[in-house]
């Protein structure tokens, strides 16, 4: 497909061009528009008729959008913006620089700028910054015919019309009826009779994430939103709540991995702008491995004075570091996704750390025993070292206390800091890593004085 | 709701009780369900109305629905296996045990039979195993009044009406409409003249992860499956998508993590079971930690040999491995993600790399300058300690190397074994972690060789 719509751009076939678009899929139009050269792209954008071009719009990248805006004439940008969602207007307009902002507000009526700059002012977490404008409200008093009459009419600019919402005279939402149910009915039925009157629905201000869960519990299409007098002000769709899904997924894993979470895609954000979005995380944690340094440093006179004893240990140092960094991420990040999939909650903190100390004991007997069999299997015979056994008792005690306590922290910090209000992937790895290291290396040194005396 | 539901249960007032559940969402009950106890719940389940019996007999967890299907009469079960769509008919069937797959299945008929058997052959990964057979068809020459007919004679047993799906005599794909171009249409227009033509579709064997991304990037709410032939075979809906989806990140995070990906949530994993998902990669991981000991050990003569130096570099060791460690995490974790949301690809890989090389130099760099600053002033002035300049050199150049290497590696070792066809995600953190351990140790030795003459 590319390739034919760029001959016949090259070739400027218009009305040709103009057909095959028609046939494609707003998505992949918006992504072959990114392989177009700059200053062709407002001539490209023009080919296509006005619904299709801000269905395209709409999914461009910001910057195509705001270098697009900035080669359009005023008209222009009024016939982008009249076509688009409400929900998709406020996130183009919310990405773009204030001067830009304005001159694209000046073109909606006063109306539309008065929607516009209610939604801009919800918070960016909120359901209230996700949810449309665009949907079809029916009575209490209508009857179905009188429900398709005003879906005809609305529903071409409705996001979506299967599922309509029922309010009364205060825009109060007091229920809401399906489309299916709709045709499933007799005409002359009234809304009232058919309407689902127990209707879960969000607030403005709850958290988007939260509301987005709700799709994945209750298999909602769409979802109802009021304000704190339990108006109805909008819905949030199931392709946005997909949306914020993914950046959630995406997110715990950036923070898992010790990145600041960024919205853009990969290649979208520059070197600069990665190099920022990684730096503060790798320098916190070098700078927290001081303490692994102190601990190490702590215990030198005696790595020192038994030279043998201190070079055994501290072969197997790595080895004893990772294995507790491991234990304890494989607990945080499988307590991080069951609380945001809603799994656990606090209140099961203690049901959980039961469960993963039994899990860690036997993680850590399983390890224990293993090592044993590996260090004189691998380590003496086939690689010719010649650790005496209490080293190797030291290093199978210790791999058993690190898991069990790598664990425990492991499974209870994420509970607790999400208690605490704050992002529970912020525990995750790279953190938990820091405090296990320095816990693991501390219990290695006691024990190794308690066995072997030095 | 909850102590309203059980207080009716208890005091036996079941039609009130039935009048309670009516208004509940299934998902709601089918949690509150495992509230009860066991020998109650049967007759609990017996107190709903058939159609939403089913709805939440569907979104028992495996075990409940076994239990209940033991206690069920053959005539009990042909009541809800008749109301369950056919995609959760063949969930629940594919989870029982093989007795009582075998009674369930008798108790279809021999045309719903062989549809199950059909879709129980699907692998698990494909479209097909997440498909359903029930969706509304239409043909060419219908009128839209005669569509409505139909939607209203078959829609209520059907996932889905709001894409209908017109075949040819031979059941072959060739347009989709949706209910909203059907209420906007004239009653007599012709489906054949509606319908959209350019049909995004998907084959029963592909990837069901790359199915529901199709769902994240058109807004589907439900994608039509057909066969080799080009038959339309069944539908995906947007409720499973989104299950796949999450699934999907969760599998990711926790190959990330180590651990071996289940599907049951936290609670519903045994802590045998959870050890066994979690010892494999730790057994692994730890003894492929050999190696780290067997560079430390190759290194110990010049170790011992330089105390002063010996203790000094080995007090920096976990914070040069763990820096290593997370720098080659970022890149990993982005990688594999970006890999997923289908925002790169392996055509990508000099692209990557060239754009993660320059990253890596900006954090090395910086790492390396702020290490000089924090010795000196952590260690050396606050802390007492006094490492020489040249061991500070050599921890900072080794940063730097180390980082530029381990990036490298994090970006490029996931696209590749995704070309190879592994999961990109099993060369996350942890593995990645072993070889840039491995890796940084050496490079730190040979530098300290080089610049300390060791």
């Amino acid at each position: 497909m590319e390739e034919r719509v760029m001959e016949l751009f090259d070739a400027k076939r218009f009305s040709e061009l103009k057909e095959l678009l028609l046939e494609q899929m707003p998505a992949d139009i918006a992504l072959l528009f990114e392989e177009i050269e700059e200053h062709e792209r407002p001539r490209f954008f023009r080919v296509m008729p006005k619904e299709l071009a801000s269905e395209v719009f709409a999914l461009l990248d910001s910057d195509l959008q705001e270098e697009l805006i900035c080669a359009f004439s005023d008209s222009e940008i009024k016939a982008v913006m009249d076509e688009l969602y409400m929900d998709d207007a406020v996130d183009v307009i919310e990405e773009m620089p204030a001067s830009v902002a304005k001159r694209i507000l000046r073109q909606a009526d006063s109306a539309t700028r008065s929607i516009i700059n209610r939604l801009l002012a919800y918070p960016e977490d909120s359901a209230g910054s996700i949810m449309t404008t665009e949907y079809v409200d029916l009575k209490r008093k209508m009857t179905v015919a009188e429900a398709f009459d005003r879906i005809r009419k609305i529903g071409l600019d409705s996001e979506t019309v299967y599922t309509c919402y029922v309010t009364d005279s205060r825009r109060k939402l007091i229920g809401i009826v399906t489309v299916r149910e709709l045709l499933l009915a007799s005409l002359d039925s009234l809304i009232g009779d058919i309407m689902e009157t127990n209707v879960i629905h969000a607030n403005t201000m709850d958290d988007k994430e939260s509301v987005a869960n709700l799709f994945e519990r209750y298999d909602f299409l769409a979802l109802p939103v009021v304000d704190n007098e339990g108006r109805l002000v909008g819905i949030v769709t199931v392709d946005d709540a997909i949306d914020v899904l993914q950046e959630a997924a995406t997110e715990d894993m950036e923070i898992m991995a010790a990145i600041t979470p960024s919205e853009k895609p990969y290649f979208k954000t520059g070197v600069f702008k990665t190099f920022i979005v990684r730096i503060p995380w790798l320098m916190l944690l070098m700078i927290s491995a001081t303490f692994t340094g102190i601990i190490i440093g702590a215990f030198e006179s005696n790595l020192a004075e038994n030279a043998v004893y201190g070079i055994a240990l501290t072969c197997f140092m790595p080895m004893i570091m990772g294995t507790a960094g491991n234990s304890g991420s494989q607990s945080s990040v499988t307590i991080i996704r069951a609380l945001s999939l809603g799994e656990v909650r606090y209140r099961d903190i203690f049901r959980i750390i039961w469960k993963e100390l039994r899990v860690a004991t036997l993680c850590g007997l399983a390890l224990g025993a293993v090592n044993i069999g590996k260090v004189l299997l691998v380590d003496n015979l086939i690689l010719g070292r010649a650790y005496s056994m209490p080293v190797i008792l030291v290093i199978s005690i210790t791999l058993f206390a690190t898991v069990v306590f790598a664990k425990f922290i492991g499974c209870s910090l994420p509970i607790v800091a999400k208690r605490m209000g704050f992002d529970p992937a912020i525990m995750a790895s790279p953190l938990i890593t820091t405090i296990v290291d320095a816990l693991s290396l501390i219990l290695y040194f006691q024990i190794a004085v308690m066995v072997l005396g030095i």
